[in-house]
């Protein structure tokens, strides 16, 4: 008996025309539209996405491009990994409909004058030691909005501050879409699945499992009562003090919608790390809810 | 014989959700969504963008919104006008599908944190005096673009920086719809046609004609061949000045896509005035292309 692999049939699309064309005849045959936001070097985290996607939506479309106005002037645009054809293959095999690859000149024609910016909620946490950072990622969006007109867009919780500036972008203006946001997909020691992973030797890949570690020791002390954020955020320090290549960039524990401070738990909080590790940063958070 | 009436059905919706629904079901009738932003006080200007609106499209949604976040503190929204019933009447008249007229709290729920803004151009000309200005208005209409989704949104000449900002707010996030400017309207004296004209005494609105007439002037001395704008701006000054009660806030002309101040005048450059009069502040312009 011969076994016969059905392939899917994946368009791949360079400019804005042909996506819009693309997407106007799955929506013409009454499909709904998916978009999965993305800047490639796609992971388990990222199928976990797309898979959320073919499951709700008829047609899914996974954007990949590494956007430059998200990158601070040090940071790692230009080795920002690339495998195109491995995110193809990925993209495929989960059932993508079509993959957006825009050039740059595709996405920034010229001189780009116009920034959707969220104030407030871009100012803490990776906000401070990544200015402009959000500005871009909003930005992007609403362009990847505009272009692919999806009827739902999927994120991550990994990048937690990033999915709360973008669900009150679409709130605030109006955008007519739904923001699907989607658990964060784990390592078997806890690390955060992340593209920026790749950027670590082994004693740093060791040592960025206490990132999670150090989340999940505060998880534990709120369910053993305590609320006293300072003393939460001291303990978890301890944890990752302890790892010689680990830099603290930040231990928050804030309200997840305005990012405000907690001084005690009540109710729900977003307990977010970034720290620096190696060549890079890296960042994690869980959602406590304590009236659950 | 009767005579018979056809009266035209206008639907007028005060929520986001019941515009949504009235947009839709024409688009399922195939129809072109033409959308015309207003603050109401109609007048001939308005009228002319609604008439253009009927001529190219099947259904023709205007909008009545003083919106707050384009008013600066010291600014007259608390006293524009809202002469609503007679809005709607003109609406009526005009062939208008839907009129939108949300509450405040319709547009503006809570605080909002996401603002547009279009960088440089929101700077020169009106931009200097009225801070924020442009800000409000590119979000506001960001928003009226996501809720009413029109294939095509009509602004007038009258409001040349705006209609500028707006087209490039437009390209630079791949709004998918397209920006129509229509003529500027104006009274037989050539005051350009005006909601606040009717602030204005008999002595000031006799100055105001002036207005027009220095920028006819500059018209003029460019058919005539002057191409030194500090020549031109300095013929401009001494008609406006004569009149006793204006006050100059700028003359500008620049470039039409830059904004950027044009030295020697070479193929398209806009002539654009504000003047303070009396309680308000008054503008106009012309577009002039040598090359034609």
């Amino acid at each position: 008996m011969v076994s016969r692999q059905v392939r899917n049939k994946m368009e791949v699309a360079e400019t804005i025309e042909s996506v819009r064309a693309a997407v106007m005849a799955a929506r013409g045959k009454g499909k709904t539209i998916g978009l999965v936001p993305t800047m490639g070097a796609l992971h388990i985290g990222h199928i976990s996405l797309i898979e959320a996607a073919v499951k709700k939506c008829g047609f899914v479309v996974v954007s990949i491009f590494v956007n430059p106005t998200q990158f601070g002037p040090c940071e790692d645009f230009e080795k920002y990994p690339r495998p195109f054809e491995a995110d193809l293959d990925i993209c495929r095999k989960a059932g993508v409909n079509l993959v957006f690859a825009p050039r740059q000149e595709q996405m920034y024609p010229g001189e780009n004058l116009t920034w959707v910016n969220v104030e407030k909620l871009t100012e803490p946490l990776c906000g401070k030691s990544r200015p402009g950072h959000f500005r871009g990622v909003t930005t992007v969006c609403a362009k990847l909005f505009n272009i692919v007109r999806p009827d739902v867009a999927f994120f991550g919780q990994k990048d937690a501050q990033q999915a709360i500036i973008i669900k009150r972008m679409v709130a605030d203006l109006n955008m007519p879409l739904e923001i699907d946001i989607c658990p964060t997909i784990r390592e078997p020691d806890g690390l955060a699945v992340s593209s920026r992973n790749q950027y670590l030797d082994k004693q740093q890949r060791q040592d960025a499992a206490y990132i999670y570690k150090s989340i999940e020791k505060c998880r534990k002390m709120v369910n053993a009562g305590k609320v006293e954020t300072s003393e939460l955020i001291e303990e978890m320090k301890k944890v990752l003090l302890k790892q010689p290549s680990i830099e603290i960039e930040y231990i928050g524990i804030v309200d997840p919608e305005t990012l405000e401070a907690a001084e005690r738990i009540s109710g729900k909080v977003l307990v977010a790390v970034a720290v620096r590790l190696g060549p890079g940063r890296l960042i994690d958070n869980i959602l406590i809810d304590t009236k659950k």
